[in-house]
């Protein structure tokens, strides 16, 4: 083996996972140097206050609250940016790759709108930025895209990539919960935040998805672009229509070809229970890629959590100092900062299979008027189910409201919005009809 | 990005994989070098005839029968052996590292047996030995353990990794089909061999555990330490009776830490079909890996067929071309070749919970002396199941055998063995016992 290069470190933010990255580094340094041949040291513990730090009492002798004297540290090779949050970050992450330091972050939010940008400046100083914690928490998923998978076209990305969200749709499945109510147990349980809209909402997922959709594809994605609708306004009645079909309800983050472009998206789907995602459940994570000689394969784990991400954190740490990273950073195209902005296709263009809910007036004819809308957008039906009424005894002139649920063979989306619509202003009908697409499997491109 | 070296590639051995790396070589060049700006030349196609790789219809002018050619020509930098079989690969293997080639494989067998060897043969001559596609074919799951998973200690690794024996179990689970019957399903759709021994009997698993074990643990397994066993002993009835008990049985390559030394093994268990690897059917496979920081992550998909093993060969010469593999070849301590020989734990030493399947006699008492057998051992039971039996009217004095299945808490395998072997003993036991252990979740060490 050769010689051990010691190899000193800062890290800029001590919470959940900079304190676990800390904790790691400390205590298995010898581990780690032998397996790896790397020296880490950890030479600054900075942040403004270490309250949490001593909690877990870290080496007191590392704290240090002023950034500047870690980054004009010349022995300082590699930043680790986890402070979360947009603004501050990407200062720490500018000021660090122009200090010439390389930088490790697990900021899904700052990649998602200023990786390409940063990665840009890192490249301008001769350092690299890496972030395999920044998705899906422990599971090794941008090393399989930018290394694993590396001889893949790849197709198509379905991610389970938010474990608050999937921890309340196996809460709304398994005990038959309100959408409140599971999202009530999962606070108490510490696995959403008092404030979850950046999860329950999809922004979390969609940051994801724009990290790996862009390596995956070789684009720069505007992540405004991305079309985003969180689970916060699923009903508890579609999420059991789901388990009658033959479907479970899953946030994804999509990304897939459609023709010559690319659709990112986030949206609660109905995916089939032959799909290895449907069993993904609790807080866990899981994200399959359809690569065009690979065809599927799936990673799961640990999405979130303070070990599990340090530890991608430090696989990072691992590989910048080994040298490995900066390899694939420097010879390969993928990176977005060496991609053009893409303008991404919209949702309404891309194709899908759909479930429908409709509440329709028990009266003759209703659903012959909802076939035939649908017919009149060229969109073909592939199974209706309405459940037998009491019988009407004429006697009553109020209508009666009952679920007419509806699955379409694939269609556009745009048609579907379009035929929705108009079912929607039929005097027979109720409350807004549910829409969810449905994922069965991806066609894989391989035997 | 760095100019573009070209990297001139032989392929030994045109068959189901070999002639799908030629395939992707010549078909995605182009696609290769912009995404990972490395130039792959495929120069050589080395072997015997050229039926197979006519009906490919690749181009002939690479086809060459002298293997000396191809490794004397200096331009040659990296070679695929993909002969199959040990003695024969062993040869061409070490020829090809001695003229200074590194060499990719996806040979499994001889990486179980020689992997130690050839590595440091290997070593002696400035090269490397990747095989990404020896484990798990497409799936990247070599790299989780020397790349993405760098930050772990190794607790557990349990694995799904061949695909006709996970496809003969779900076909007995799904079809209530016996062994035979599934195995001649599984040889109809070309999913197992005209001779099966090598999937079926577990070897093929056995090869890649002592793979995964070697580098997850940092140590030199002697394959023939390893015990296993295959799923052609299987009884149908066990499976019916795993289903009932809330498990699916799979045939696991399993490697744990057992106090301070390592236990491989190869065996069909029951597995909790809370388990993630639980849901993996039909010819896919996956793997658990169990790590001290990032916990369980599972990666899953296509365990064999020439397009997924010939892209993760690829993956393996793009990494190679790039010289990243180098480096973990070259830095990392956990390579076999690199570790002492290390004796394996018996299974005996090993604890599990257990299955147990006994014929009994309805006389009174029977169950009683079982349960005494296995309280002598130390060995605590978890549940009895018996299903209700015809009334015996005494007039007919003949034993009626009728199934008794017993769950045991964890317990030390020689122990249960030894039970078992006295239960089998007593006038009131038919048949010999079924004996399966039990998989629940491995525990993590993280939160």
């Amino acid at each position: 083996m050769k010689e051990t290069k010691d190899t000193a470190i800062a890290v800029i933010g001590c919470g959940t996972v900079g304190g676990a990255v800390c904790e790691i580094l400390l205590r298995d340094r010898d581990l780690l140097q032998s397996k790896t041949g790397s020296r880490l040291r950890l030479k600054y513990i900075v942040d403004r206050v270490f309250t949490y730090a001593k909690n877990l009492q870290l080496d007191d002798t590392l704290f240090e609250t002023n950034l500047d004297h870690a980054l004009e540290d010349d022995e300082v090779r590699i930043v680790i940016e986890l402070v979360g949050g947009i603004t501050k970050a990407r200062e720490i992450t500018e000021q660090a790759l122009r200090a010439g330091k390389h930088v490790v972050t697990a900021n899904k939010a700052l990649l998602a709108h200023h990786g390409a940008e940063l990665m840009a400046v890192a490249r301008e100083n001769g350092v690299s930025l890496a972030f395999e914690a920044a998705v899906g928490g422990g599971i090794p998923i941008i090393r399989a895209l930018y290394d694993g998978l590396a001889a893949n076209s790849i197709d198509a990305i379905y991610g389970i990539v938010n474990g608050t969200c999937n921890y309340i749709l196996t809460e709304m499945i398994d005990k038959e919960e309100s959408y409140e109510e599971a999202l009530w147990a999962a606070q108490s349980k510490g696995l959403a935040e008092a404030d979850p809209t950046l999860d329950v909402g999809g922004a979390d997922s969609a940051h994801k998805i724009a990290i790996m959709g862009a390596m995956a594809f070789g684009i720069q994605v505007d992540f405004d672009q991305i079309p985003v609708e969180g689970i916060d306004n699923l009903q508890q009645e579609d999420v059991m229509y789901a388990d009658t079909l033959g479907y479970v309800v899953k946030l994804l983050a999509i990304a897939t070809r459609v023709g010559e472009g690319i659709s990112l998206r986030v949206r609660p789907v109905f995916i089939s229970r032959e799909h290895a995602l449907a069993w993904v459940s609790g807080p866990f994570n899981a994200v399959s890629v359809y690569g065009h000689t690979t065809g599927h394969t799936m990673y799961y784990g640990r999405g979130a959590g303070g070990s599990p991400t340090a530890a991608a954190v430090v696989s990072d740490i691992i590989a910048v100092a080994s040298g490995t990273y900066q390899v694939f950073f420097d010879r390969f195209a993928f990176w977005p900062d060496r991609n053009p902005p893409t303008d991404l296709i919209a949702v309404a263009e891309t194709y899908s299979r759909y479930y429908i809910r409709t509440m329709v007036d028990d009266t003759p004819g209703a659903l012959a008027r909802i076939a035939s809308i649908l017919g009149e957008h060229g969109i073909s039906i592939a199974s209706i189910l309405q459940d037998e009424l009491p019988e009407n005894n004429g006697a009553d002139q109020e209508p009666h409201f009952v679920p007419v649920v509806i699955t379409l063979h694939p269609a556009k989306e745009a048609n579907v919005l379009q035929a929705i619509n108009e079912i929607d202003e039929l005097d027979a009908t109720g409350e807004k009809s549910s829409l969810i697409s449905i994922v069965d499997d991806h066609p894989e491109g391989v035997s």
